[in-house]
């Protein structure tokens, strides 16, 4: 075996993984829109299957071999490879048994957190949670080989990143969080949007702001789902959202966020197609994609204005006397329960607040019996607000009973990257507004493709970042955007 | 290893490569119904990895040590073990490399074949219905072993069938449907229908055809597909249907159509999901059940009395002044090119003219470049008509273009099954007409439910009809009801 022949043979037989790999996501999207109720059972032992096959095929010994041979050709081979073991690396470590167990209770654990939700029964899902907690740590542990149990975790979802260095970096962020909070909340609440938008229009205007940011309709789809997300990759990369039809923007603005992943996935080199540097690099990077397209793009004064005016168009006249007051209800800060409505100003305390109660569960700190006191009084401490009932409280999210331990502090993390993005976006487009002004963001979605988008896996997150701004990422350029954008708003 | 291990270890096995066959339909069905355009090539590669995978399966050298060993507890055991030996010695026959050249060729081979359609252009398909007609060629030489290589591609369709027999049972046929379409062409042709059905109305019509036909809403669901088919198995069995809004008959009785074999793979006893025994037992079985519930219920008197009604309910007064003339528009004999918009009366002369052709072209008897002067000389002797197009003539069915030798014949004993079983059913249900004619088909649903649906893979194919009939399947209660049902409406 020659060292070309095994980069060959390592490529080709990975090429096949993430062609199967793709075919479990569209069975995963499949089951959020398409698939009829009754056909629940059956299709958790499809993905079952499907996983196991895949856990055979992540931990196949030949890869070793391959591996142990290979010799990349270029930087983008040599990117594949690490990424090649990367994964082989973690796949070996957690026994087959495990991996196994894991898979099979989280599945069921999300059906009985969705209930205890629903009931606002915490007692019926602790069980649950301490099950997946306790095969988490085994698995922390497994691949922590001696280290840190929640880097293990974080290190999944965000290669690099510690949780000692994003402590650190909410540690700076929180005290102008804190500030600019208590500033904006001692004003007066601009007036919020209201009436009633059909469904209908709903979606016809989501899907023209699916084209304004560029959505390539011919490798992709938008549906409905619960909670709205994209899929899928390469040259398929599929949409949904959501409609409620007394407030519009939770539709508009979930549409745009899954733009923002969609084309992220879309706008990737072809030549890394089907292969691991063929998708978004992490999930902060994936965040910073989905997020610049909501809030620095979306939510911006100029982009507003001409959502403003579309709206005008297609519902008639609605109760908002200007572009200006419909900016402030876009913008609108209030404290709230749920994380996934939260407001710029609000949206990173949640997570800082995620961070440690999940960080001290892993690390064994916080009993799960304990948790749901350690939520409220951490909230009512970040908040100013009482936790009325489970389901705005420790039972919002899905993640834990997924045993996402260790994904939510990259949603802050993206939000850091897009404010880096955006800083080093506004420097390259100077006339931006005028053309958001226009609804069109084909300069900035178009700088985003060529400096991030395409490059898909080939540089690590935080390189990533580093190559598009031309700078290494750090959380000011957020706080500098939230700060004088929340001052022009609110008067401060 | 135990026996009783080995049948156990077998069956668990085989579960898992049953969801995972489950996974690759779905994605046929995605394909079909909701894939992006620009996904296309990337889903021809997902497709070959399910494929390869699945192949890998089927032929795992495990399997033969656990047939071996394997005693199984019951007749359904013994009715898995007999189906598992089956698909591996048919699986491992076939040489992999040449598997992987038939999966690549014919997934490439149904776009040039769509394209020459399109254009009309035989000269642009010959070459690779030769390359294609070459492996087929190649693997019925290699499942043959000897004996009749168009045996063995039929067998792949409906164990157990025989060229030698069909065409013993075609030619038993032939004088009584050629007789009786000279007898029906020389009486005046009935009105059609006419006018313009909205797509809407037609499709919520459709909708509620598949409810009156008892198809399971909670495990199933309806799209629109340019060829309706119907997917799946266990408890997630789709249809499809499309809409031509001058025909609304092409929608309504594709849409029963559909519901005919989804209703069948819906209604297999649940202990049998996701294993051998747990899908339709043939493909001409399979259509037995979706042309009885087109042909001898939905398109019979009774029943369609009660959809004109229902069109008329829903699309107000169209042009046709009765039930009896409806029924006669419905049951319209007219030669045509096309096999699938045949009537009951043309339907098997089709079938026989490529029963004929496509055997003469496996034995080696018939040349691809003389091809098309076989069937323009066969069409005009049989129908009557000059073909005017190779889209109306031999470039009409995908079927050749995917490898699909030997499957045609399915079609006819599909027809022939449906008449046995029309005839044991009206026996077991007198007053069958009375309940169809108030839409109400509860009585002949449940009882192909009870007789044969529920069976599943029990039992051999024929064995299959006579266990729901009660005596030996054979061509004669299908030309019985042709004959009868067309004297009635042309007055022979």
């Amino acid at each position: 075996m020659t060292n070309n022949t095994a980069f060959r043979d390592l490529m080709a037989f990975q090429r096949q993984t993430e062609a199967l790999g793709l075919v479990a996501e569209r069975l995963g999207w499949d089951q959020e829109t398409m698939m009829p109720s009754g056909a629940a059972d059956q299709r958790g032992e499809e993905m079952a299957a499907m996983e196991g096959m895949l856990h055979a095929r992540r931990t196949d010994p030949r890869i070793a071999d391959w591996l142990e041979a290979a010799e990349a050709p270029d930087a983008a081979g040599e990117a594949q490879v690490r990424l090649i073991r990367r994964s082989y690396d973690r796949a070996v470590k957690v026994p087959g048994d495990l991996a196994e167990a894991l898979a099979r209770l989280t599945s069921v654990a999300q059906g009985i957190w969705a209930e205890a939700r629903a009931k606002g029964d915490v007692a019926a899902f602790l069980p649950t949670l301490a099950e997946v907690l306790a095969l988490k740590r085994q698995e922390a542990a497994a691949l922590a080989a001696g280290g840190d149990l929640y880097d293990a975790l974080i290190d999944d979802y965000e290669p690099g990143a510690t949780a000692e260095n994003l402590g650190a970096m909410f540690g700076r962020m929180r005290p102008r969080l804190v500030a600019l909070r208590a500033a904006v909340l001692e004003k007066p609440v601009p007036k919020a949007l209201s009436g009633h938008f059909s469904a209908e229009s709903q979606m016809r205007m989501a899907r023209d702001l699916a084209s304004a940011f560029g959505y390539d309709w011919s490798r992709g789809r938008i549906d409905l789902a619960v909670h709205p997300f994209s899929s899928g990759g390469g040259n398929d990369s599929r949409i949904t959202t959501r409609v409620v039809e007394t407030d519009p923007f939770n539709c508009f603005y979930s549409t745009i966020h899954e733009v923002g992943h969609s084309s992220y996935e879309l706008a990737i080199d072809p030549d890394y197609g089907m292969t691991p540097i063929g998708h978004g690099c992490s999930m902060g990077v994936h965040e910073s994609q989905s997020r610049i397209y909501e809030n620095q793009i979306g939510r911006s004064r100029a982009f507003t204005g001409w959502m403003f005016q579309e709206m005008r168009d297609r519902f008639g006249a609605f109760d908002m006397p200007s572009e200006d007051a419909f900016f402030a209800a876009v913008n609108r800060v209030q404290p709230g329960f749920i994380r996934t409505e939260a407001d710029e100003v609000h949206y990173n305390l949640h997570i800082m607040m995620r961070f440690d109660l999940e960080r001290a569960l892993i690390r064994g700190d916080l009993a799960v019996t304990d948790l749901e006191a350690a939520w409220n009084d951490r909230f009512k401490a970040d908040f100013g607000v009482a936790v009325d009932t489970p389901a705005h409280g420790m039972l919002q999210d899905v993640h834990w009973s997924c045993g996402l331990f260790g994904y939510f502090p990259t949603y802050t993390l993206g939000n850091v990257y897009a404010g880096c993005l955006h800083q080093a976006l506004r420097v390259a487009v100077p006339d931006l507004d005028s053309q958001l002004a226009k609804g069109d963001t084909s300069a900035a979605t178009g700088w985003l493709r060529e400096n991030l988008q395409r490059h898909g896996g080939l540089r690590t997150p935080r390189a990533t970042i580093a190559h598009a701004c031309g700078f290494e990422p750090h959380e000011g350029p957020l706080l500098d955007y939230l700060e004088t954008k929340f001052a022009g708003l609110y008067g401060l």
